[in-house]
């Protein structure tokens, strides 16, 4: 009689973005150049103001902090969300483990298990990690490459709502897609939560990272979001500080602060050092963001020119946050991202992307998508698409034709 | 209609630990000195090594590690178990986000929705807590102040395995008892477990607070323990790094790693820095525990001495952890402990403890007890314990009469 397992360690799926890791290492213990396209990890440095308060700490103990968030990271968060237009107080703001954290408490005070959330899909992959590990079904709506992933009208979320319906799940700047929702989207969203009893989950972590013109509007600035939404954020992305695990999970329904901070206790604390270094970084100035802005503007730019230069490929238009989510002329993604790791190879390098599957709920869907995180210099950005439009080439698994792909 | 919150945000219990902070905090504000014994949060310095890595840290950009943790940390960290006695290698050494994550994964990837763990209590509170995001039932074995919450007989747990009984969870060294488990009682739990094909899930977080004879075996000691047992481990006690969040999920059942590893990339990561820092720290030297273990031995000397002379307060014999959990001559350590915080000053003094009750998963049980962690200094110490003493004389819920008290 062997040990059992849980149904939830049997649904939790590995990470798309991740789980080629070993082929990855293997690759570079060869001496080959890996470039890493996989996951959303910006080259940028991070702050100096974050690295100054953390090397200048003058604590003897690091101890726990509070549950909620150092009380000066609550209040400064909540001003720098005042700053950009979102209204939000110091305790409708609780600092957690990161964006995942936020996330995951989120969906567990709302949602018991067989509840459903409905989540525009391709979505980010960890969105069904969440929902597998809380017991909750992910209600998917597709969306489609061709016009460019754009959030599909209140009418088709309307049609999937069930009595076990809990809320909408949405990504703004889009994490896949590269998309951003506009004012009328984002109102005809919150006005069907409304209707129909639901929350809304935002995730926007990717607020800094737009392209053309204006920032995105978060769902915590339309009129009547008091009670129905939870903001998701998170420093990662717009700090360069994805190793410090500090989110927020932000809200103006004072019902839901009671029970978040009661999860937020059974963890006893986030990373306390990692706050002390995010208070200075708040300090940050706005130069910062429009450099970051510039740079990525410059990245998006010549992703999407180079991709569009090679045959078979589609790569939609991208409005924000730092990925694209491409077609490519495979049969399986899975298996094109591990033959670049395992056997391609173009002067030496490689490229490493996630397989487009893991990104959706639906099986089946995905198998000739990648998703691409353009979060490296342009001058690697170029080298690793000489690689990847080489691999297109030779790939044995590919669906247009060689002669056709060079004649191009 | 308003909008739902689910059953775990019901049942998910507040900190008895944390839950009084806003009454301490208001004491502060009026210039009270608070003396913290309620949380276990030692005032030992964190370890220089931690601090001089974390300082001399050269990174420009904070990047995610491995899910699984930074393979110099795995390594380190199965070194460190072998130099124990405790054979383990760096692939059956997972990095979590404290042991609370530790243990969080651990629940989640044997026991579904409606399974049973087997927990002697009083038991740590965030067992509790962590139940109840998981939606796991907590069967407790009650254990008594009487006999030193001796770990109760394995034909006690047997009684209460049913089908659903997937683990029995222990703390050893104890919180929030002192009591430390010997080889026989835990060679009868892993035969009991093996027998019933159940887990055994050992929190051993204070493996180094020790203080007559031998370091108490780790489970993951004993012949039989390769399939059966997940052990919670955490740098947060042994390092005087609560504030830092690194913890580890130990196990030689090689069916746990992947799943285990799948809800880690769910959550993408632990804090980088800080990881760097515990690597550096596990070069700690081996004085740094004795002289850690010569202070806590003397403080629990002092603790029990100063507990024993008040009329009507039992203290257990402690033999490990830094905990006592006392019984008070008092009607409900809830009123009183807030009554401590809110109303009662000696010298402009007050003393923060855990109210019993949370310790409990029966209802009802505790109520005359309080969890006391003796993490301050003697000095500190004695000033508390003259707090509790005269507030056990005042409290007017006191179940000794003041002429009885003030006889002795």
């Amino acid at each position: 009689m062997s040990l059992p397992l849980s149904d939830r360690a049997k649904v939790m799926p590995p990470s798309p973005i991740r789980k080629l890791a070993p082929y990855a290492d293997a690759a570079k213990k060869e001496g080959v150049k890996v470039f890493h396209l996989n996951i959303g990890q910006p080259d940028v440095p991070s702050p100096k103001e974050y690295w100054a308060a953390v090397k200048g700490c003058e604590l003897e103990v690091l101890e726990y902090s509070n549950s909620a968030g150092i009380a000066e990271l609550r209040e400064k968060a909540a001003a720098d969300y005042c700053k950009q237009g979102i209204n939000i107080t110091a305790d409708q703001v609780l600092v957690t483990t990161a964006g995942s954290e936020s996330l995951s408490i989120a969906l567990s005070i709302i949602c018991n298990p067989g509840d459903e959330v409905i989540i525009p899909e391709p979505l980010y992959a960890n969105y069904i990690g969440f929902a597998a590990g809380t017991g909750i079904q992910v209600v998917p709506i597709t969306t489609h490459i061709e016009n460019n992933f754009a959030l599909p009208d209140s009418e088709e979320f309307a049609k999937r709502i069930t009595d076990r319906t809990r809320a909408i799940v949405i990504c703004n700047p889009g994490n896949p897609t590269g998309s951003t929702y506009d004012r009328a989207q984002l109102e005809s969203l919150l006005k069907l939560a409304r209707e129909n009893n639901l929350y809304i989950i935002a995730d926007e972590v990717y607020r800094e990272f737009y392209f053309d013109g204006e920032r995105p509007l978060s769902v915590l600035q339309l009129d009547g979001s008091d009670e129905n939404v939870i903001m998701v954020d998170s420093v990662s992305k717009r700090f360069s500080l994805c190793g410090a695990r500090i989110g927020y999970f932000v809200t103006r329904n004072a019902a839901l602060i009671d029970p978040a901070i009661r999860f937020a206790q059974a963890r006893l604390s986030s990373p306390t050092l990692e706050m002390i270094g995010v208070i200075a970084a708040l300090d940050t100035p706005l130069s910062y963001y429009d450099a970051l802005r510039e740079e990525y503007t410059a990245r998006r730019d010549v992703l999407t020119q180079r991709l569009r230069a090679i045959p078979g490929v589609t790569c939609p238009d991208i409005q924000g946050a730092f990925y694209a989510k491409v077609q490519l002329p495979i049969d399986d993604s899975d298996k094109f991202c591990k033959w670049m790791l395992e056997e391609f190879r173009h002067n030496n390098q490689t490229v490493m992307m996630a397989p487009g599957t893991g990104f959706y709920s639906t099986p089946g869907l995905g198998k000739n998508q990648v998703r691409i995180a353009y979060v490296l210099k342009i001058e690697n950005l170029n080298l690793a698409m000489d690689c990847l439009e080489v691999a297109l080439a030779q790939y044995p698994g590919r669906t247009v034709t060689t002669e056709t792909a060079t004649a191009q």
